[in-house]
């Protein structure tokens, strides 16, 4: 079939329904700052870095070894690195569509040859399974990733095709959908894949397409799912969402990343089909699931051994799991139920994820990353080495590459991407939900142009600016997310009138003109934080925030030997600013005093000395090389 | 060759050199009281359930499988099953020595003659490798557990021929330790297992034949290990102690049980070899092991993903892994540390870990266990169901067999042996370090008769009566053990003087006439409890012990539809004791109050009412159903 995309705006994800239209890569640029800075990283480092390592481990090789009848015996990697593969060249297409940049043209181009061959002619196309010396198709649909692999397949095609590139593996990514919904169809295959993906995907698909059948078999396999189809494992039936139907489910459970994603394709279903108890289900799961089972950070997964939620209230903040790669399926699904119910709240969890969780991961050089983002870490470990793939389980330090490397991809495609999760449009106007320095040029819904120019400081500062550019002599909106940590927050509206504003959309209707101001003010002063005292690993400890930004102390920041365990803060005496610009807090340094046991009637610190606590911005710790550090510090 | 044991008393340890001799279970036996109940239990219930499921799951068939040609087809369970035969074969070899038990005897013939003919020729003996469609011999030292597997067979071997049962499985043991030596000795194979447990085995064996060689085979694997040999896992080579030679380590580190097993061998191979540097060491690693690492119950390995130690302090009540296995290994290490020593703090641990791990995990009726022994359980999970072999991971309830079952035959073991672990003789008399309802016969180095009835109510009250039953005309002296967490402890010696004793060693040196008493009095109120602030996930809680109990709070108690969560204590109060002997806190249950993000300025607990908290021994929580339990209570 050809496909004639209906946009070509780069737009991620695009519903036929909901509260408010997203706006693409096309319409909204980063031009500095913050996250533009990230962005640059990305595309002048991170990609070039993935695609060496990808080349480097095999893992392209695979489809190269499909085509010589090889794989059987030359395959390397886990059963899913297809799907590394795939999500790096979603990452370079939405790198086309935001800069036209001709090294990731090329690299799609290299590598849509060897993909497009290794596909079979039933549309079948995976490295690990279905070849001589191979297990069968679909035989282990627990853990064999096939529908995972086609999910990322198909929505780098979706990118291929919105970001223009287009060429032959969206013809690929449109072929195995067929497949899937040839064999796993109503009266087909009654399974339904491990580690869910392939929804959102088909759905994406679908909205591309208008083929409904894609949409349906994305309906099929989430109302499959729950019923107990899979093989039990290991961890449970909950490690991938088979325990309880999708929409019976009171709060994400098990593998953090499955259920999120999972989570995503609910949503993408339930506003396709109108499903609106579906979409009510997902938002009570998400609400439970921020209430009690999320980190300060907005990081999800408390759980090494199984990657997953805990219980309730189970966030230990040592050894904190919260899977960068679970922070950008909570991003997208944050997105969805924003775009579906234009409630705020799902951007200021966004925000806090991306400042605190995404941002962490990779260093300045936008060549190692961290797989999980604990919120303290106890003892300084040794520098991973440069030229080796890592296990998951050392990835307390950032680390170039891991044997499951899906972190680095999925930071990419969500950098490459970001512009589109800024701002959206509606009947009445456009909706600034995030901050950055970016240029806005659209059509409102009824066609007129509206533009503006947003320039910020943030999160250095608090002021944003948003300067019309482009308007129309008809009255509409232009509104603003306050953020919910906002006290004090001041609109100045284009004629000068200054107003408080709350937590929430704060918004100006007006007839603009090209050069009109709107200005948001945010009080910026760092804050003490105090954590639901159910979370019993946080009783007796505060944090620092500042703005998005949560705080952290270093051992880098410490007197030399002392490590952050040391670190005790008086949160009754007001954070202050030192002559730098960082947060210090009043507090001491406890002795490192061992008793033969440590628990005793009348436990307590040993000696201290009176210190000051430097803090730092947590998504920038062990930028100094391996240290300690922590978030949540305790009291005296 | 023949093998004459050098004695029949049943002892499980015995050096030829250290400061304390360990009596035997035909000189200690247990007749009655807390443990003598559970060895009753073991007796007549575990040992039979832990064989019929061995059966059912397959490890047996698998010996008939080597010897029928056909186990590279038919092989059931993990790689490591052999060795859980091995264990019960041991657990029954104790039974015998003690009771002389006639189906013990019955199954240990039966085991003995498939067993016996899955050896080969040379002394290898797996049935896991070697065989047509397996792997090679020792192709996979890392996970393969061969070495392993042997350490436990040369461990039931020694078992039964200290327990007089003999048979063709000791020399089936003695061929595999040949074997062992034959392959891995100085000039083979370099390697050494991922699993410890061979070391302690030789060492045993080497006490009993004579034999250098096996000695010298296990110093050498103590040795060789910590220099790489086996390759890198996902966990990083710390996880089998791979990383650092065990006597330059600091503390104990990685896979609790492995770490354990491992710092036993090294005892043993200290101890026979006069290596004071290398039992210095494991002293070391002990004392910050016990000092940083260790749970409140004594329980060691805090972390689920790789069943290891965790950082210094990083002991979370909740999700605490706290293996039942890892306690048995500790018990072990603290008896060779004992009897090296004779410092009674290693006594000290042994009793916590016993009464508060290895008593928690079976089941009153001896047919479930818990495989992880966590410290705060948040929600009820289902009944696990009777019929079939858990997952691990399903281990947060007492379960009737695991697809890894060590934790059942290791607790069949421990308990067939425990009379073993009670009371030790040196020049000068006889030492209780674990107070229970016991006979002790025996002969002091010199000859001279000795022996007594202890007679007790622990821990339910705090008497120990030692009444002499045998003794000299010369001065001897009877010891006891009092508890570091003692005060106010009060001995009467037979002349019905008091006097207070402090903790450590109490003696009585007398000319003892048959029926003197030396009577032991120690204060059973319970106590508030604190843990070392460094413990972050306990800070602002507190727990309560009564004598060598942990006490716990569990959702039963509560009224219906609070969970433990709920509860807050007031430490200031002083606790009491309800009509039915009940250990009772004063506190409140607060409400259960959602906020959208739980993190806030002023987080703090919702409403509450005042409640009195009843509080039951840890040991035995979830005997009356699916339950919440926390150990730790956050203070009001």
């Amino acid at each position: 079939m050809t496909i004639v995309p209906d946009d070509l705006t780069g737009r991620p994800v695009v519903p036929s329904a909901g509260r408010l239209r997203p706006l693409g890569l096309r319409e909204v640029r980063i031009t500095g700052g913050f996250w533009g800075d990230r962005q640059s990283v990305n595309a002048s480092a991170t990609l070039e870095h993935n695609l060496s390592w990808e080349r480097r481990v095999g893992w392209i090789d695979n489809f190269a070894a499909v085509v010589d009848g090889r794989v059987g015996r030359d395959r390397r990697g886990r059963e899913f690195s297809d799907s590394d593969v795939y999500k790096l060249i979603e990452a370079m297409a939405w790198e086309v569509a935001r800069t036209g940049d001709a090294f990731a043209v090329a690299s799609i181009e290299e590598l849509a040859k060897v993909i497009e061959r290794a596909q079979e002619p039933d549309g079948y196309l995976n490295t690990a399974f279905g070849h001589p010396g191979q297990a069968e198709r679909y035989s282990d649909l627990e853990w064999g990733h096939e529908l995972y692999c086609y999910g990322h397949l198909i929505q780098a095609g979706v990118a291929l095709l919105r970001s223009g590139v287009g060429g032959p593996l969206a013809d690929v990514a449109v072929r195995a959908a067929d497949h899937v919904c040839n064999t796993f169809g109503p009266s087909g295959n009654q399974g339904y894949c491990g580690h869910p993906v392939i929804e959102m995907a088909l759905v994406e698909l679908y909205r591309i397409t208008g083929e409904r059948r894609y949409l349906d078999q994305a309906a099929l396999f989430v109302s499959r799912r729950g019923n107990g189809v899979l093989a039990d494992v290991e961890f449970g039936r909950g490690y991938f969402q088979d325990d309880v139907p999708v929409r019976d489910t009171e709060v994400f459970h098990g593998h953090a990343v499955r259920a999120l994603y999972l989570a995503s394709g609910a949503v993408d279903v339930a506003v396709e089909t109108g499903d609106t108890a579906l979409l009510a289900a997902i938002e009570r799961q998400w609400a439970a699931t921020v209430a009690r089972r999320t980190y300060l950070t907005g990081g999800m997964g408390a759980r090494h051994a199984d990657e997953a939620f805990g219980d309730d209230f189970f966030l230990p903040p040592d050894r904190a799991y919260s899977e960068t790669c679970a922070a950008v399926a909570s991003v997208q699904l944050a997105w969805r139920l924003l775009l579906a119910t234009g409630s705020p709240k799902y951007a200021d969890l966004a925000e806090r994820t991306l400042y605190n969780v995404i941002a962490t991961s990779p260093a300045d050089d936008g060549r190692s990353f961290f797989y999980v983002n604990t919120l303290h870490r106890r003892a300084i470990g040794g520098l991973p080495a440069s030229d080796r793939a890592h296990p998951r389980a050392e990835s307390g330090v950032r680390a170039p590459w891991f044997d499951v490397s899906c972190c680095p991809n999925n930071l990419a495609r969500t950098f490459a991407s970001l512009a589109a999760y800024l701002v959206t449009a509606d009947d009445d106007g456009l909706q600034v939900h995030q901050y950055a320095d970016a240029t806005v040029s659209t059509r409102l819904p009824d066609g007129r142009p509206a533009g503006f120019v947003m320039s910020t400081g943030y999160p250095d500062d608090g002021a944003v600016v948003l300067r019309v550019t482009e308007t129309s002599s008809s009255p509409w909106t232009l509104s603003i997310r306050v953020p919910a940590w906002a006290e004090g927050a001041v609109l100045v509206g284009p004629d000068g009138t200054r107003r408080s504003v709350g937590p929430g959309m704060a918004s100006v209707t007006a007839v603009f003109a090209a050069g009109d101001e709107v200005r948001l003010g945010l009080l910026m002063r760092p804050r003490w934080v105090r954590a639901d005292p159910r979370i019993d690993a946080l009783r007796g400890a505060v944090a620092v925030e500042r703005g998005p930004l949560v705080l952290c102390a270093e051992s880098a920041d410490l007197p030399a030997g002392r490590d952050v365990d040391a670190v005790r803060v008086d949160a009754s005496v007001p954070l202050s600013t030192d002559e730098s610009g960082a947060v210090v807090a009043t507090g001491a340094l406890v002795d490192d005093d061992d008793h033969d046991w440590p628990y005793a009637a009348g436990a307590g610190d040993a000696g201290s000395d009176p210190a000051s606590i430097r803090l730092i911005p947590y998504h920038s710790w062990a930028a100094r090389g391996p240290a300690t550090m922590r978030v949540w510090l305790p009291t005296i």
